[in-house]
C-alpha cells in the first residue's frame, strides 16, 4: 500500500474491473492488483508536464469498463469449426465476442487507446486453446489446406502488434493450457517447455528443481525482460526478447538450444547440441520470425544456476552523458566479466528517478553538490552482477573500479534495490495514468558505441518535439560494441491515428539517426513498413524467400508483421 | 632443431620441396619448414602401431617431387576468359595445369593420398586472383549470367573437400590479392576485412594496432584454430570455424558482426548492430554457407584486448575419462568465467601426450604412482585463462579448486607450455610421417554432457575395429550444455578409397551414437551426404530454399557441398 498523499491525490481508479469489460483486456496484468503513482511521482508528473491538478480532476479517459460488444462476422464455416472441435476439444473452441477480442491486441499504446475508444477492427472469428504439440500441429496442417489464417497470442505483451488478427481466421491462445514443462535435463542443464508457458511459471518450476524435478540443485533461467509476469517463453524466443538481465545471462537468442515448430509446409524440430557447423543454423533461421513460417511449439531452453546470495549491486553518479557513457564503454570492453543488470539513464531520466526514488530528498544531494554535479547533466548508473561467488565480486569490484575512474561517485545498493522493488510493478501504474490522459509508452532501438551520442540525440530532439512531452532515456543491455538505448515517453494523446503517426515519427529518427529499431521489442505489424528500408532490398529478400518456402498462401500471422506480405506503397524507406 | 636420435632414425624427408611439385601442394604450410618427430613420438608410435624399425628403412609413399601433370580440358570458351581478364587484369586469370590444381584440393588425407598418388580428378578451368570486392561482384554477376561453376579457395586447409572443383568452372584464389584489413574502429573495437585474409596477417595487424592504427591499444582475435597458420577468415565464417580458445573468446559465430557476399540474386550486406531484433539474423542464415549461396567478400569481426601477460596456465591429472569429465563439466557450470584453453584427453591420448612431453621420463611419473594413477586410464586436463588480470586470476584458481574437488593432482603449467609449443607446427609432422605409409587424420563432433561417454566409447570402438590404429580424443571447446570430441586417429592406409570407406564408418558412429558430426569442421562435399540424415528431411528442406533463392542455378560451390545437389541416392541416412 502507498502513503497518503499530503497535498490533493487524483481519484485514481481503485474500483472492480468487470469481467467481461474492455478494460479487462487492455490493463496490464493482474485484474486486482492497482499501483498509482506516490505523490513524489505525481508531483513530479506535473512538473515535468506542466501541468496542475485540475487536469486531474476528473478523468479524461474512457474507464473501458462497459462490457465489450462489437459487430464483426465469423467468417469460418460450420464444418471448419467442427473440426477444431475434434482437435482441441468441444470447451476449447470459444466464438464469443470477448474470447475474440481478448487475443487481439497487445500492449502498445495505440492498442489501448483503440479499446478504450471501443475501436474493434481486427478479430479472429474462433479462438482455440490447444493442449499439446500435436493439436497444434493438426491444427496448423488443417488451416494449411484450408488456407485460414493463424494467429498466436501468448503473453499478450507485444508492443508492435504482434497479435493482432489483421486477417481475421483463428487465434490459438496458449495461455489456458499450452503452458507446462515437459522435460528437464539437469546434466546438460537444459528445459524444456510449451511455448505458452509464462515467465514466472517457468522461473518458479526452476527454482524449485529440487522438489520438482529431484535435482542437486536451484535453477534460474535469467530471462527478465519487464513484461515477464504477462509474458511467454514463445513470445520473447519469436520476437528476439531480452531480459533485464541479459548483460549477463544474455538474450533469449543465446539461451534456446532446440525449437519446434508447426508450419504450412511440416513440423520442424532443431537439435540441441551445444555447437554445430553443419550448415546455416536452423534455430536463428527460425528465431525472430514472429509467427510468419509457423507455429512455435516446444523450446529447449539451456539454464543457470540459481545463486540469488552472490548478487553485488551498484550505483554511481556521473558528471554527465558522455562520461558515463565511456565508462560503461570501458566496463563492457575491459574483459572482467559483465555485470548482469546494466543501466546507465540519461540525465533527464536521472532526474526522474531521483526523485522517484527519494535521492533527492537524501543527504545525497547535497554530496552531488559538494563533487560539482549538476542537475540535467548528471547520469545515474545502476546495476548488480550475478555468477559464482568470486565471479560477481570481482565483477563488481572492477565496475566499481572503473566507474571511480571516470569520476563516478558512489549511491551504495541503495537506488538499485528501489529500482529492483518496481521493476515489474511500474507498468500497473501506466493504466492509472492513463485514465486522466497521459500516455506512456517506450521505443527502443540498437546501435554501437561509436554513433550513440549522436542517435540519443537525434531520437530525443524528435520526441521532445512534441510540447510537454516527458521523454526519459536509459541505455541497457550492453555489449563491447554497442548498446540498447531505450525511450520512456510520456506525453498526452487521445487518438490512436496521432500515437501511430508520434509512433512512427520516432522510428523515422531512429533509422535516420544510425540505429537499428529493435534490440528487443521485435517488429510485428507496426513496425513491418519500415523493415526493408532498414535491412536493404536483397537482405529482406531473404526473409521473403524463407516466408515463401514455410508458408507459401500466407496463413500464418498475415497482415504487414515484419512487413513480408506488405506491398511497397505501404513500406516507408525513412533512410 | 631437434636433438639427435639415440638409436636408428628413419631418413625423414629433408629435401627441398620442387616448385610446381606435387607436395609443394599437399604439404602442410611452409615448404621450406619440416618437422620430423622426436625420438620419443617416433618409439611411441613403434610401440602403439606394432611396427619396428623395419617399416621405416624405405619410403612407402611416393613423395610427390614430381612436376604436376594432367590432362583435363578447360571448358570455358576465350571470350568468357577474356571477360574474367577484362575484370581482375590480364595476369590474374591463370589457366596452368599448376595453377588449377594448386586449388582443387584441401588437407584431408583423402586429398593428400589422391596427389600423392596423382590422382587428379576435378580442377577448375581457370583460377582467378581478385583483388576487390567490386571485382569478385562482377565476376559472380557474370557468372550467374553465363551459368559458370564457382568455387573459392581462401587457406585450402578444408578436411571436408570443400574447396574441390568438382564441376569445374572457376576458383577464386583469395589469398594472393584479397588479404586486407579494410578498416579497424577501436571504439566499436570491431575490425573489417577482405575475407582471404589469413590468421597470422590479421592477428599481426591486431597486436600492432597502436602502430598500424593509432589505437590506444593492442587486440586480438582470439581465434586461433590449428590451421590458424594457412587458413582464411573467409573459411572460418563460411565453415563455422572455431578456435582452441573458443571456450573463452567464443566460435567464428560469436565474432561475426557484419559480412557481405557476393551472390548471384545480387549482393548482401548486413549490418553491424550490437544485437537486434528484427526478424531472423541474416547473419545466421549466411553464416555456415560453405560457398553454396555467395562468395564472402567483406567480413566485420568483433576483436577483444591483447593481454597475454594474464594467461594463467594449469594442467591436471584425473584419475579416469568420467571423473574428468566431471570436473569438465563442473567448471562449465559454475559460473565462475571460462578458460580459454580448455582440453581434456582421454587415457589413450593421455598416454601419448606424457610422452610426448616427456612427463613420463619426469618425477612426476613416480607421483602419478603414489596417488594411484594408473596408465591407459589417468587423463590429462590442460588449459589457460584469458582476459582482465583478475578475471583471469579467478578463472584459473577456480578451475584448479575444482579440478582439486575432483582428486586432480596439479601438473603446474609445464604440460600446457609443451603443448602450446607445438600447437601451430604439428601438424608439419603429418606429411614426414606419412612418406612412410603412417596416415594420420582427425574427426570431431558436438555433444551433449548426457551422452558423451557413449558416444566416446562407441565412435572410438568403430576407429579401434581397424587392426593397429592409434585413436587419441579429447575434449575441447567446451560448455555448459556439452562439449566437441576431437578424434585424431593413427593409421596405415595407401588406397584413398580404403580411407573414405574408413571415415565413412567414422561418421556413421559419429551419427548413431547421438552426436551431430561437425562441431568446427563443416560439412563440405565429403560429409555432404550425411547432412540430411543428421538434420532431418523437412530441416535440410530449409537450407535448399535459401540456396535456391540465393543461386536457383547451382553454380555456387555445386558437386554435393552440404549435400545440397545431391540425389537421394548419394546420401547416407545412418540414424
Amino acid at each position: 500500500m502507498s502513503k497518503p498523499y499530503k497535498g490533493f491525490e487524483p481519484a485514481w481508479f481503485h474500483g472492480e474491473v468487470p469481467e467481461r469489460s474492455y478494460r479487462s483486456i487492455f490493463k496490464w496484468g493482474d485484474p486486482n492488483f492497482i499501483k498509482p503513482p506516490k505523490e513524489t511521482l505525481y508531483t513530479l508528473m506535473k512538473d515535468m508536464f506542466g501541468v496542475t491538478d485540475e487536469d486531474f480532476k476528473e478523468y479524461s479517459e474512457n474507464l473501458g469498463l462497459d462490457e465489450v460488444s462489437f459487430d464483426l462476422p465469423i467468417t469460418l464455416a460450420e464444418p471448419q469449426l467442427a473440426a477444431f472441435r475434434a482437435i482441441v476439444g468441444e470447451a476449447f473452441v470459444r466464438t464469443d465476442n470477448y474470447s475474440r477480442l481478448s487475443v487481439a491486441y497487445g500492449k502498445t499504446m495505440y492498442d489501448i487507446l483503440r479499446l478504450r475508444n471501443k475501436i474493434v477492427e481486427n478479430v479472429p472469428s474462433a479462438v482455440l486453446y490447444p493442449d499439446t504439440k500435436e493439436q497444434i500441429e493438426q491444427i496448423v496442417s488443417f488451416c494449411a489446406k484450408e488456407k485460414i489464417p493463424i494467429y498466436i497470442y501468448g503473453g499478450g505483451s507485444s508492443v508492435t502488434r504482434g497479435v493482432e488478427c489483421v486477417k481475421g481466421g483463428i487465434s490459438l491462445d496458449l495461455r489456458l493450457r499450452f503452458n507446462k514443462v515437459v522435460n528437464f535435463n539437469e546434466v546438460d542443464q537444459l528445459i524444456t517447455v510449451q511455448a505458452g508457458i509464462g515467465g514466472p511459471s517457468l522461473e518458479q518450476a526452476l527454482n524449485d528443481a529440487v522438489a520438482r524435478f529431484g535435482a542437486r540443485r536451484a535453477y534460474t533461467l535469467g530471462h527478465f525482460p519487464q513484461s515477464f509476469e504477462y509474458s511467454s517463453v514463445g513470445g520473447w524466443v519469436v520476437t528476439h526478447g531480452s531480459g533485464q538481465n541479459s548483460t549477463y545471462y544474455g538474450c533469449i537468442q543465446d539461451m534456446v538450444l532446440g525449437q519446434e515448430y508447426a508450419t504450412p509446409m511440416g513440423n520442424i524440430k532443431t537439435d540441441q547440441y551445444p555447437r554445430k557447423a553443419t550448415g546455416p543454423d536452423l534455430d536463428r533461421i527460425l528465431m525472430g520470425s514472429e509467427g510468419t513460417f509457423g507455429v512455435l511449439t516446444h523450446v529447449t531452453l539451456k539454464v543457470s544456476r540459481h545463486m540469488p546470495e552472490t548478487t553485488k549491486r551498484f550505483s554511481f553518479m556521473f558528471k554527465d552523458w558522455e562520461t558515463g557513457q565511456a565508462a560503461a564503454r570501458e566496463i563492457m570492453q575491459s574483459e572482467a566479466g559483465y555485470p548482469s543488470v546494466f543501466r546507465l539513464s540519461d540525465p533527464e531520466e536521472t532526474t526522474f528517478m531521483l526523485r522517484l526514488y527519494g535521492v533527492d530528498e537524501s543527504p545525497l544531494r547535497h554530496l552531488f553538490h559538494a563533487r560539482g554535479f549538476r542537475e540535467n547533466e548528471m547520469c545515474l548508473f545502476l546495476g548488480f552482477t550475478n555468477g559464482e561467488k568470486r565471479f560477481s565480486r570481482n565483477c563488481a569490484r572492477h565496475a566499481a573500479k572503473v566507474a571511480r575512474r571516470y569520476g563516478g561517485m558512489s549511491l551504495t545498493g541503495m537506488v538499485t534495490r528501489g529500482w529492483e522493488k518496481g521493476r515489474f510493478s511500474d507498468p500497473y501504474m501506466r493504466d492509472t495514468i492513463h485514465d486522466f490522459g497521459v500516455v506512456m509508452d517506450t521505443m527502443e532501438c540498437s546501435v554501437n558505441w561509436s554513433n550513440l551520442s549522436k542517435v540519443h540525440a537525434e531520437v530525443r530532439a524528435y520526441c521532445k518535439s512534441r510540447p510537454n512531452t516527458v521523454c526519459l532515456t536509459h541505455m541497457s543491455h550492453v555489449y563491447p560494441q554497442g548498446a540498447n538505448l531505450y525511450w520512456i515517453f510520456i506525453t498526452r494523446i487521445s487518438d490512436p491515428e496521432e500515437f501511430r503517426e508520434y509512433h512512427a515519427g520516432i522510428l523515422d529518427a531512429i533509422q535516420r539517426s544510425g540505429a537499428t529499431m529493435s534490440h528487443h521489442h521485435g517488429i510485428g505489424k507496426m513496425f513491418g513498413p519500415w523493415l526493408e528500408g532498414s535491412l536493404g532490398r536483397n537482405e529482406f529478400a531473404v526473409l521473403k524467400a524463407l516466408k515463401n518456402h514455410f508458408d507459401p498462401d500466407n496463413i500464418m500471422n498475415p497482415g504487414g508483421t515484419l512487413g513480408l506480405d506488405l506491398e511497397d506503397k505501404y513500406k516507408r524507406f525513412s533512410l
